[in-house]
This record gives C-alpha cells, sequence and structure tokens, in this order.
C-alpha cells in the first residue's frame, strides 16, 4: 500500500472505531491513538510469524481490524464475538491474552530468547504504554532484557497518559525526553557545563552534587534505557505514517534490545475524544454527532457511594489517606483527590507498592484505604499478606468490580478474591448486600484497628436508603426471613436475589430461610452451625469461583465443628476462567438468578405457571 | 563513642556474629558486611524515633545487637527466641516486618508521608541490597518517591551480589557506577565528545546515536537515580566508619530523596565468608576455626533431586529451560546452570517477570521449568493466572520448601501455595510424597502439555530408590493400605508419618487406610467419594494452612457429589502465621506427626504404652 492509501484506511478504520463503540462501547480513545502505528507495525512486520505484544491489550482494535476481524468487528465485546483484548484462540496474530498491565516485555523476552534457542529468526515486538511502564514487572522485564542482549524492539507508546494523567517520576522524565532537545540547545548547555568545571572541587561526589543543576537541562531522551541496556530510538510523531515506518525499520536493523519512543495522542482524530480522553478511554456507548455518553439515572453506583462516603468520613478523621493504582476515576476518589489532595495517591499502575505503602502509613499512625479493581488487586497478592497481615495493620482495602465485570471478560474478571483473601490470618472480609450496607461496612471499618477488606460490584446498588445506621458486630449475619425447608446463604449481590429466589419458591410451597451473611472471614458460625442444623439443605451463592470460596469457607466450618448436616449445595463459578459476556448473561448462564437459585432449592426448573402460581 | 571505641565494637560484633551463627546457623555473611553501616545509622540516627527500616531482613541481626538484644542474640532463631528478620513485636526498633525483598521503599515512603502530614519530623531511612533493586516493587517505589519529593533517604546496600551474583543490566550500571571516574577522565572524555558535535547530522536523534558509544564512557554515578528524582550520593566505602557518619549526616541535611550509594564487601572480617559469600549467605553452623561446614550424610534432598532430574532430562529434550529469581543455589539449577548455559536464565529478585516471561518461552514452543521457593511465588500470583493458566501453555512450576521451613520462621514458610494455587484454571498440582516421586513426577510434568504445579519440602528426602518408575495418571492417588475404621488422605511428607501412624493405630486395635493423595487437582475423585463412603472418618493430612488447602479441595469435592460421610478431620496449620521453629518442632505444635495423626484418629493421646504394646 502507498502512503496515500494507508492514510486513507487509517481515516476509514477511525470511522469504524468510533462507529463501533458508540454502540457496543469499548476503548475508543486508546485505539484512535494508534491507529498509525499499528498500521505502521504491520507493514514492517510480517505477523504472525513476526510477533506483536500488546501491553493490556485494550489498544488491539486495530490490529483485529487489519489482522481479519474487520468483518466481525460489529460483535466487539458481545459473548461469542470479537473480544476487546488480544485472545490467541481468536487469531494467530494474537500472540498472547493480555488484560492486565504490563507484561509485554517480559512476554517478548520470552518469545525472543525461544527463537533464538531454535534457531529461528522472526522479530518481536511489544507495544506499551507510558502507563503500563510504571508497573514494576515492565522495569523487571526491561533490566532483564538489557541484559541479555537479544533482538527484542519494545515500542513505547507515549500519550502522556495511561487510563488517567500519568504519574511518577519516569512520567516527568519522559515529558522532559518529550522535549527532543535540539542540537543548538544541547550545545549551549554543554558550554556553560564546561565553564563551570574549573570551579569545583576534586571528589566525582562534590564535583557532581555542584553541577548537577545545570545538567539537570542537559537531557538526553531515554538516557535512562540506554543505562538498562536498550538503545533507544525517538521520540517519533505517532501519527506520522512514513516516520514511524521508517523508524521501525531502522529499529530492526539493530542488534539487541531496541526501545522506540513513539508519541501519539489519545483520542486522536474524533474531537470529544481528543478533547476528554480520560472519559473516552473506556465507554459504554455515546452519541456519534456530539460526543454526548450516557446521562446516569437511577441508583448510585457502589464506586459513587464509597467515594462520598470515603470523603464524607475523611471530613472527620484527618488520619484517613486513600490510595489508587492509576484508577482515581474508576474506583470513585476523584472527589476525595479533589478535597484532600496532600492525603491522596495515585502511585501509578503499581499495586504492590499502593499496598506496601500502604502499610507503611499505617504503620506511622494513619488509615489508609486503598482502593483497586478486584482483578488488579491479585498482583499485590503478596504485599497483602507480608505488608498488610502478617503486620496486623488497619489498612482498608475497597475492592471494587468484584465478581464478574461483563464485557471486559476473562481477564477483568473479580471472581477469585474471595479465595485467595480467606486464607490471610487476620484479616476481616465484608460483602455488602447493597450499596447502603457498603456504606455501613465501611464506617464500620474505619473504627476496626485491624485489616479488612470489602468488596462490592460493578454498577449501581439497589437505590435503598443511605443513611439506615447498622450497627454491625464483627461476623454478624443477618437472617432475612426464616422457612423450614432450606436456607439459602448469599452474599453481596446475591442476598436480593436470594430473597426474589425465596419469594418464587414460596408460591411453590417450599418455605426458605435467607441469611445475608455479610463477613466471610470471620463467619457468623453460630448462626451458619444452627440454620445448617435446622434445615435439610443448605444453599451458598456467591458472585465468585466455587474453589476455595465463601461456600467453601462454610464447608470448613461445618467439617471443623462435625455439625451433621443434610445437603449442601454452593452456587457460584465453576473452576474455569469465565467469558466475555453482560453481567446479566453471565449471571444467567451460571445459575446466579433467582431463577437459578430456584432450581437447586426445588430440584426443577422454573416454569412460567409455578413462578406465577 | 569515639572512632576508635566503635571500630572496637565493631569488632567485638563481628565475634559475636561469627560465634552466634556457627552455632545456631544463620545469615552470616550479610550481616558481616553492615557492621560499619549500621553502627553509622545508629550514631547518626536517633531510632527508634528515626525510623530504619531492613529490607528482606536478614542483614538486621547488628541492628539488633545494638539496640538492646545483645545478652539474647545467643538464641537467635531459636522457638521463643530472637528472630532471624525485623520482628516489630520484638523491639519498638524494629519498625516494619521484613523478610520478603524489595519492600522497603515503599514502607519508608509510607512512614515518611504519614509523618509529613502528621506534621511530625524524624527521619526516615530504607536499607535495601543491589540485589533487591532488582526487583519491580523497589522501581515502583522509586518511581513514587521521585515524585512525592518527601525527605527520605534509601541507603542503596551495594555488594555486588545478592544472594547469588547479581544479574541484570541495573547490576552493570552499577558495576560502572564504581569505577568513580576521576574528574580528569570525565573531562578527557567531554573533550573527545565535543570534538564530534560538528560531524554530525541535525536531528537529535541521529546526532544521539551517532554520539552515544563515546559518551558511554561518560558514566555520571546514579544518573539513573538523578533521572528518577533522587538525589544521588556516593558511592560511599562502607566499611570506613568516618566516611559513612559523614555522608549519612550530609544525606540528612538535603530536601527530598536521597540515594546514598554504599559499597561494602559480604563476609567482611571472617575469611571464609569474604572468600565464598554465597556458602556463608546463609549457613546451618559451621567450625568457626576452619570455616568447614557441616559435610551433606544421609539421602540427597528434594532440592538436589530435582536439579538432577532436570538436568539429566535436559538431555534428552532441547526444548526444556530452566528459570530462577536469583535462587540458583537454592533451587538446585546449578549443575543445570553449568551445563546448559544459554537454556538457564536467572532474572534477578523477579518472580513476576519469572513466570510471564515463562509464558513468552512457552508461547514460542519452549519447555520452561520456573523453579522458585513457595513463599516467593506469592508475588508471582497473578502471573500464573494471568500469563500461564489463562493462556493454558505448559509451564512447570517447581515449587521449592513447601510447607513449614524452621528457623527463617514467618515469612518464609511456604504454607499457603496449595491455597492460592488451587483457585488457578488449569493447573495440575501434584505433591509427592518422596524424592523418587518427586523425579516421576517431573518427568511426568514434562511429558503433560499444560501447566503444572509440583510442590516439595526443604531438606532430605527418604533414601529410598530413585529408579523405581512409576506410572503416573493425572489425578491418580495411591493406596498404600486398606483399613476399614478409617482412612487418611496424606499429602507429600505427610503420607510417611500417616503411615507410622497407622502401624501405631494398629497395635491399639483400630484399622486405618492410608492414601497417598498424589494430586491436589485434579483430585483422585473415584477413590477419595469411595472411602469416604468405607469408612466412618476421613482424616486428611497437609503440611499447608487448612483454610483453602487439600482438606478443603476433599470437602468441596464430597459436597458437590452429594456424599454422606462420616467424621472428616482436616489435620494442617491454623487461620494464623507460623512462628518461627524447627520444622519438627512445628510439625509436633501442630500434630503433624505420626502421635498427632494417631491423636486424631483414636480420639485420645498416644501413650507410651499404646504404643510399644
Amino acid at each position: 500500500m502507498s502512503g496515500d492509501e494507508l492514510e486513507a484506511l487509517a481515516a476509514e478504520i477511525r470511522t469504524l472505531l468510533i462507529e463501533t463503540t458508540a454502540k457496543r462501547g469499548g476503548h475508543l480513545a486508546p485505539n484512535l491513538g494508534v491507529v498509525e502505528l499499528t498500521l505502521a507495525l504491520h507493514k514492517v512486520f510480517n505477523s504472525p510469524e513476526d510477533k506483536i505484544i500488546w501491553d493490556v491489550g485494550h489498544q488491539s482494535y486495530v490490529h483485529k481490524i487489519v489482522t481479519g476481524r474487520w468483518q466481525d468487528f460489529h460483535t466487539l465485546r458481545q459473548w461469542g464475538g470479537i473480544s476487546g483484548f488480544p485472545k490467541p484462540e481468536e487469531s494467530p496474530h494474537d500472540v498472547f491474552a493480555t488484560g492486565h498491565s504490563s507484561t509485554s516485555i517480559s512476554v517478548a523476552l520470552g518469545l525472543a530468547k525461544a527463537r533464538d534457542l531454535r534457531g529461528e529468526d522472526y522479530k518481536v515486538v511489544a507495544v506499551i504504554g507510558d502507563g503500563s511502564l510504571t508497573g514494576g514487572l515492565a522495569f523487571e522485564a526491561l533490566n532483564n532484557a538489557g541484559h541479555l542482549k537479544t533482538n527484542l524492539i519494545v515500542v513505547l507508546n507515549d500519550n502522556e497518559m495511561s487510563i488517567a494523567p500519568n504519574v511518577g517520576a519516569l512520567s516527568t522524565y519522559l515529558s522532559q525526553a518529550r522535549l527532543n532537545p535540539t542540537l543548538y540547545k544541547f550545545r549551549a548547555d554543554l558550554e556553560q557545563f564546561i565553564q563551570k568545571i574549573p570551579k569545583v572541587g576534586e571528589t566525582t561526589f562534590r564535583y557532581w552534587d555542584k553541577l548537577k543543576d545545570s545538567f539537570k537541562y542537559l537531557v538526553i531522551p531515554g538516557i535512562v534505557f540506554e543505562e538498562l541496556g536498550f538503545t533507544y530510538i525517538g521520540p517519533v510523531d505517532g501519527h506520522n505514517l512514513r516516520q514511524l515506518t521508517q523508524t521501525l525499520t531502522d529499529a530492526t536493523r539493530r542488534q539487541g534490545p531496541v526501545l522506540l519512543h513513539v508519541r501519539t495522542k489519545k483520542g486522536k482524530g474524533y474531537r470529544p475524544a481528543e478533547e476528554n480522553p480520560t472519559r473516552f478511554h473506556g465507554v459504554p456507548g455515546f452519541d456519534v454527532g456530539t460526543g454526548a455518553l450516557p446521562t446516569a439515572s437511577g441508583p448510585p453506583t457502589y464506586t459513587e457511594v464509597f467515594g462520598a462516603t470515603l470523603t464524607e468520613a475523611a471530613a472527620h478523621d484527618d488520619r484517613i489517606v486513600a490510595i489508587t493504582a492509576a484508577m482515581t476515576e474508576g474506583t470513585g476518589l476523584k472527589s476525595f483527590a479533589h478535597a484532600y489532595p496532600e492525603r491522596f495517591f495515585d502511585v501509578g499502575i503499581a499495586e504492590g507498592h499502593a499496598v506496601t505503602m500502604a502499610g507503611g502509613l499505617a504503620r506511622a499512625g494513619m488509615k489508609p484505604v486503598v482502593a483497586i479493581y478486584s482483578t488488579f488487586l491479585q498482583r499485590a497478592f503478596d504485599q497483602i499478606m507480608h505488608d498488610v497481615c502478617l503486620q496486623k495493620l488497619p489498612v482498608i482495602f475497597a475492592i471494587d468490580r468484584a465478581g464478574v465485570v461483563g464485557e471486559d471478560g476473562p481477564t477483568h474478571h473479580g471472581v477469585f478474591d474471595l479465595a485467595y483473601l480467606r486464607m490471610m490470618p487476620g484479616l476481616t472480609i465484608m460483602v455488602p448486600k447493597d450499596e447502603n450496607e457498603l456504606r455501613q461496612m465501611f464506617l464500620f471499618a474505619l473504627k476496626m484497628d485491624k485489616p479488612v477488606a470489602i468488596r462490592y460490584p460493578r454498577g449501581q446498588g439497589n437505590g435503598g436508603n443511605l443513611s439506615t445506621v447498622q450497627a454491625f458486630k464483627p461476623g454478624e449475619a443477618e437472617v432475612l426471613r426464616t422457612g423450614e425447608d432450606a436456607a439459602i446463604l448469599a452474599l453481596g449481590p446475591m442476598v436480593k436475589k436470594a430473597e426474589e429466589a425465596a419469594d418464587l419458591l414460596k408460591t411453590a410451597g417450599i418455605n426458605c430461610a435467607v441469611i445475608n451473611a455479610r463477613f466471610v472471614k470471620p463467619l457468623d458460625r453460630d448462626t451458619i452451625i444452627a440454620w445448617a442444623r435446622r434445615v435439610p439443605h443448605l444453599i451458598t451463592v456467591e458472585d465468585h469461583v466455587l474453589t476455595g470460596g465463601f461456600g467453601s469457607a462454610v464447608l470448613e466450618l461445618l467439617a471443623e465443628v462435625g455439625v451433621r448436616s443434610g445437603q449442601i449445595t454452593r452456587l457460584g463459578y465453576p473452576d474455569q476462567f469465565i467469558e466475555t459476556a453482560t453481567i446479566a448473561e453471565l449471571h444467567n448462564l451460571y445459575g446466579l438468578t433467582a431463577e437459578g437459585i430456584f432450581r437447586s432449592v426445588a430440584g426443577r426448573p422454573l416454569t412460567l405457571a409455578s413462578g406465577k402460581k
């Protein structure tokens, strides 16, 4: 394809991206930013023989469009459709599934070393954003790649923000590199620099100390990467196809690891997205003409209720600090960050550091609240164990997006948290049945002087009264209704479904108790044991995998005390990665609905007749 | 204290270190290396008001000796004695418990920000080794600290190796910094550099490209740290008390984050340790006069059998590659590394990268074996899930030091792995009853085309025949003896104890079946269900926490199929961090012995009489 043809193709792809995400939702701004970069990559590299790894992967739409998925692209993020992330099952061009951040350089290095050992000669390219580069995993890989010196190209897609504007010293460093100092400026600084040499002392230490300030202006783009063993090239205009193609070709001719610094504009080519790249990072759908996003209606989200409660509590307790890992908006911390900028820490995509730093803050007398999505908190598993629980420190984990999250699919579902948290000695784990209970649990957690985790789902609550004060005791469940035929122990958003199921069961002549478990750890031992003894059938329901989850905790308790219970049915997700579909579709598929619970208790499907009786 | 007095104290402390570790075992070489540094820190800083955080913490002996624990130091690493790692319960001078690597800068930053917010003015110092600096968590914290710009001192204790000689580009970089270029050299390079300027083209990119090689000699110590927002000071001789004290004092006068680069010699002052710092990193005890370490006798260790089997298998299959995270010797990979240097990767203290890189290697056709201790693999929880299991890649996890590890205590016990691995979809988990079974399982794993984890304990095997070939089927348990009164489902090293218990029980008239479970995932469903139906009492035994462990998997299975079993007793560790003591003491304390199992089955203690009947 000629340059003009590629430009025309780029425009056509942009239209497809905008129209599809307007309907289906998805990551619009990141993809608009990499249209030219993706076309240049596919022009220079021979995929799938050459391997292109997309870090995080939400910017892989253009790649999918140009590798045989143009026709199906309208099924984006639908059940059975094109995934919003690279998916090897979908195409050989998707070399590795991504979703979590900062993995691409490690993967690329593994591919490159395997290539070397097998005597093959394909090329390996990792495409990583400046935000992902703040993750420690990316640094570990850079350090190792610089040491191993194999041929490998890292394309730094620098849009000066990851999801939200970027933070961290490396980000400042990259901004300096972006200045692209001219030879003139460089020389002027150098002269000034040398003039000062006679004035300084003899040891390197003192000499360096005094010259440092003048030297700081002499920014060599990419020296950090050069020092780590990479050849640095850039910065290059990420929307100039000719320059990109030329530079990528040049990069393939170098020996050893190369870092190509590409500057792109998030949202490029669609004005509403260019003007507000954070809002257009991930969209639920929008109006193409006006760029208007759907206005919120109905009850507040769990995220919003958490954010408001935190901000409110912070007014009364100046020990409260909040930490996020590059997800200020997503975790509802925007108003807190605005009201208490000094007490707010966005540490970049660095979940491990977020948790360990929280440990330090707590040790010195603060009350840190760490707000991270369930799936990303997996990155901090050891830090929760080693730097919070082992130390018995009062850190509150506000775990958003717990349970299935819908269209973002298997890499984003938060269905493992109860299992990975439940083994942590000394951790209290709470799950609110609705947004008011989230508020109450959070206020209760602030009064506890120990590690606490609260997990809550994506999306809106039930719209209940937010001022009903609940008096909690640690490990106290709530018996919502009694019944002698069965008892449903439900967790979080499953409580409402259990109540609906109990209504349906009642019409079928089955009297079913419903218990809002509230605590996964410690369990309400007395209540659970009593109901296990009382009814012939106990059902646990959780928006979580069955392996090691809440139902498993109930089994452990009953075995421990030697209760001879009747039948125990655990509802939740089976031992597999959960696919991409809407939350409702997934709940329906796995029986986490009123009908599903009905079926489990009654031992038969709910027919319309029995439901309406 | 005067300089001379401090020198005398340093000598006295070295004697105490050598004599104590000769008897008790422990981390000798790292502590000998930081005697002067620790004394200087305690001279300049006012602990515990000022906070000193020891990264990893095995180098905190000197700190303990000079903060009120001299008298008790002889109890080092004993049950109820002085811990080998910082422990806040032990002393207010131990600000934060450490054990895992690379946490100190995050903790220090948390403490420093809490100090700022509370209007306090104490000083915060993190002491971190060059090895720990390769961990991504340390980079995340550096990046964040450089951004936040609060007062904080990071002492880089650079002994040019972590546990084993250091790897990675950063390590090469530090070696260059160590050269300490004089002003003269710097100037000469600079002149040469400037002479070349007229010859180059106009764009920064080309200009930089051509000048790079000459510029490379112009190494500014610490520019990477400066670029990340730190003031770099050093390198400083870590055994010169006067220089250390002066430089540390100077560091306290700077504003913002400071990195002080200190060069120390591991093993300093004890010749055998200076000559062989890797062997004297952690010792089981030794002869002070000769430096002779105890010679191995008896059966090989699990680690040795793993290493030998891997090396042997690699001769027949050139797709096998091995990865370690700075633990070549500890994980038994030394002979493999020697035989197949190209197929061996020591990635530094970077467990996350080790696992994700293994994913890349596997995707490109290799068979990666990742050998990491159970407790450190916690750092790669998300990578195992996201970059191996989700991708269904044939990576073998060789999980050493599973179960309690003895004297290294709570931060090092490997008692959570079954719980955190069991939830991973598609992962096979095996536990060998002895070293031959480890060998067979490993050979079997190589034939499987999927993710596999094998966990095995620290220490020697049973000395059994290593050439008995076992034919495995996935998820097949081994019934070792039958019996109708009870059935013991035992895992790994607990199998032998279960057999001993069965012998004791027989003498007491109780006939007990013993089953070597072998697989934690998939479980041998048929065997477990059959025995649960057949006997009135099922006992599971695992060297692991009870929460979410093997016993829990058995409960899930029985609940799933609705088996009305009799009593089920799960033996393992309770929901708490396990203390420091020998492996035998801990097994005894928690009933993971033949006597303990007897007690659980018989419902009464084993008296000498009943045992000998």
